[in-house]
């Protein structure tokens, strides 16, 4: 029982927490639940009642079905069920009339024929993938109707009264759902969208920076702290999926704050993407670190500062994109920066280039008597790397700051 | 005009294709007409229709909105239905009895604040992962009939009549859904898992070798088939998702083929995540490939044999893992094959060791009489760095064969 009492309890703390950590998702929350009570007050006012007929129960569960968390789900969900209901209806009633013209033993096959068939091509349908990323809902509510519709009835001209009334309480439902999400805090999936991707390129360049510092091996920051940063990279590796739905949601919003309609949504994604790539490097980096860490400090030497420099003003480059990306400003500061990191690219090359040959080898101080015991040696690979790694993470970098400034002229 | 022909072209194309490669899932758009259909004959078979009442859609709502592509998410979404409508109507049908017994100037008051209440409490559930996961639906189906329930009428006698006629359609509907996706070519979500990791399993080892063999720079496989095979690894990178879902619809599913009830399904999600930090270190690789690819003849030779042999034999144990899931036998030949790939790493790891002081330097033989001018130097550390990748996928590789050596045991 106690076991129960507290993984109830644990729960309840996790709920707890989230709901202090986003408040934006609690006040959704009753958003949900003011819509629903106003759909109930069709039922209590009795005129009103009257007016729409039993069919009433539609509006509350369009209001349950349709209502989303961003303003853009819920706009595609109220187009996709406006159309798909009119589609299916008007193909319903269509339908319905040409059987009700074949005679009595027809009808019945041809009703069904209609039914197995639309319904096999509409589910086909979902499969596509351009269909599923954005019309999956539509094809879902066009089964739905038409097999309603061409089932429910035998008579055409109660058909025709029965879609008005769905499609007047369909309405309602939509209509109050789309004024409370675009009324009462409205969430945009765009600029969702927007501070996804500039948190994204923060942590990534905490990350980078946090990384950096470690494999340089300086002690001087705090454990907890960088080790909670090195682990932003990993938000950056499994957001594709999110991002992918939003910049769909965003596509069908209006015009809100400083985004306008045709905002270049799909931009987003390839910062997305390349950050994406950027956070695999890390990611292999992190690991390459972690399996062998103690290189020897002379080998490290020749690295170390232009390693140290061109992480930090790749992080730089990173964290002034993210802060542009927010501002939504040109920075003129970004082209110095670039400008600084590929000369720390540049540094480092040399480094490597003067490295194996003419610096390790031909002056052997008393550091390096150590190398033939040959247990030391393979730990200059790390080293090289993540020197390696750096500079490609470099060129990724400067790939970015095309892509972002692409973008702000853009918009 | 023409545009627009071609583009349908183009569209009915695609979904031709798709028809093609995946005959599966024509089969499910024709399961699902055939549910319909069934689900219709209540309505033109009389006294079938006069027992359940009008109500017979919500047979038919059942059926669209349930039946889904694998055996295991229709199951989960019955299971949820069933769950929310119960627990929804009999909290409904209490809240209206208290209700009706608080008088009438409280009882509108009551049921409004009790849909408000519940329905942002249940939509905050929805917000919380583990709920999320397993029970969205069902949060969301209870939602719907709880405020249908409190709404629909003011009389308790009626809404018993009410809740028992939506309990039995429904009942009808996931009855209808689960025979025909159980009978007719179950697509089982686990079978399903099972062969996208066995799939991944041998693409990532497609594309290490290909990698590998681009790498090293020999000319004789084909250009058009390995490039193909090199991007194998993407499939891998992206399928998070689809595996984490297909694992959460697998647990619903009852013992099939050769999979129990309670078949480790968590495990395969440990294979997916391993495989995919493997082929993060794919995509780093490709990526320094791609950058800077003219490695001089006279660097690559130390390493090209230990290079090769390890690439293959780390294919070799991944291909091997892969047909030991398909078969799910326990095969003495990994053993056997780790060790020739334990026996490789340790060869390249030599090479290693003896390259960068004994080997390259102290030989100055006419082919390094370049090295001077400065330009082909960098090049040494892809070859270094492709090195330090496979040593580091060598490792990952005996991870993997670990975890899957208990698999074998569990199975």
């Amino acid at each position: 029982v106690m076991g129960i009492v507290l993984n109830i309890r644990g729960f309840l703390d996790k709920a707890w927490s989230l709901a202090i950590n986003e408040p934006k998702k609690v006040v959704h929350c009753f958003k949900v639940g003011l819509a629903l009570s106003l759909v109930s007050v069709f039922y209590y006012m009795r005129p009103l009642y009257d007016g729409v007929g039993g069919n009433a129960m539609w509006a509350v569960m369009t209001v349950v079905v349709v209502f989303e968390y961003t303003v853009g789900s819920t706009l595609s969900k109220c187009v996709n069920r406006a159309i798909g209901t009119c589609l299916a209806g008007s193909l319903g009633i269509g339908v319905h009339w040409v059987a009700s013209h074949a005679g009595d033993k027809f009808e019945p096959v041809i009703l069904q024929a209609s039914v197995f068939l639309l319904a096999a091509a509409a589910t086909f349908s979902r499969f596509i993938p351009t269909i599923k990323a954005r019309f999956d809902y539509g094809a879902m509510i066009f089964i739905l109707t038409f097999s309603l519709v061409s089932v429910s009835g035998y008579r055409v001209d109660k058909l025709v009264e029965l879609a008005h009334e769905r499609i007047s309480t369909i309405a309602i439902g939509t209509s109050i759902c789309v004024f409370i999400t675009m009324i009462l805090c409205p969430v945009w999936a765009g600029t969702e969208l927007h501070h996804l991707i500039s948190n994204n390129l923060e942590k990534l360049a905490d990350s980078l920076e946090a990384e950096n510092f470690r494999v340089v091996g300086s002690k001087n920051v705090h454990e907890k702290d960088s080790s909670k940063r090195l682990q932003g990279y990993k938000c950056v590796l499994y957001s594709k999926a999110a991002e992918e739905t939003m910049a769909n949601f965003a596509r069908w919003e209006p015009a809100h704050g400083k985004f306008s309609f045709r905002h270049p949504w799909k931009q987003y994604l390839k910062i997305g993407a390349s950050m994406r790539s950027c956070a695999y490097c890390i990611e292999t980096l992190h690991g390459g670190i972690n399996s062998n860490s103690e290189t020897p400090e002379f080998l490290k030497k020749p690295f170390n500062d232009a390693c140290m420099r061109l992480g930090t003003s790749s992080s730089k480059v990173l964290k002034e994109l993210s802060s542009m990306i927010k501002t939504m400003k040109n920075s003129t500061k970004l082209d110095i920066l670039v400008d600084e990191m590929n000369s720390s690219v540049e540094g480092l090359q040399k480094a490597l280039k003067t490295f194996p040959i003419h610096q390790h080898i031909p002056t052997p101080d008393p550091a390096t008597a150590e190398v033939p015991s040959g247990t030391e040696e393979p730990s200059v690979t790390p080293t090289i790397l993540l020197l390696m790694e750096i500079v490609q993470m470099a060129t990724l970098t400067s790939l970015f700051v095309e892509i972002a400034s692409r973008i702000e002229g853009i918009v």
